[in-house]
């Protein structure tokens, strides 16, 4: 069985770290077939944290976890700190199949993305 | 004529704020039919700054600006920061439509690219 764990910074702002559960559970209603599992895990400054949320999905079943950094740069976070905390949770469960995949900055279709978000709703500055 | 300037928050990493700049380089290979102007502008830690971009559109002849902040989270810099940089620019050139889009993590197409890179080539975790 499939899991994704879906990896941000986390923030001081509960409102931002609830952005990232919310999109956590988008993703579990669009991508169920794929991935019966799916759940946030936040580098630091919130819960879960990212080897509780593999854990998490390994005590649910998982045979195979993709960690995908919701990160927009390949900064030290993408580069060392989450490799880092990923190893030793790999080293536990041998058994399952952990991936790391590229942070979502290095998206193909981040240009689309940006595109639709320019024509969103969107707020005028008023110069008065 | 239509610009869009891409705002990300700007980094100590050259290779980061290089990231940015690529991004906005295909961008403009992908839009340049609806944006014939397309500039990438950083709020702080590196150049151009988002005056500067926005002030280059317009010196380019641009009549109308979105600004699409690359900003995963509706943080301080998106709520008050960006609006707060762009007022005066908007103040300067009341003949210029200046909008400001919602940040790219509001995206509708968001949990579609997290699909995408769960699925890209990524590096299994050794275990060992």
């Amino acid at each position: 069985m499939q899991a994704l764990v879906l990896i941000a910074h986390g923030s001081r702002r509960q409102a931002s770290n609830q952005e990232v559960m919310d999109l956590a559970s988008r993703l579990q209603q669009s991508a169920s077939d794929s991935y019966p599992l799916i759940e946030p895990g936040f580098l630091e400054l919130a819960s879960p944290s990212i080897p509780e949320a593999i854990e998490s999905c390994i005590q649910s079943g998982a045979t195979s976890v993709v960690v995908v950094p919701y990160f927009l740069a390949a900064g030290r976070h993408v580069v060392e700190d989450i490799p880092q905390i990923v190893k030793p949770v790999a080293e536990q469960h041998p058994q399952v199949t952990i991936r790391i995949s590229e942070h979502i900055g290095m998206s193909d279709s981040m240009t689309r993305l940006i595109l639709d978000s320019a024509s969103s709703h969107s707020s005028a500055v008023d110069p008065y």
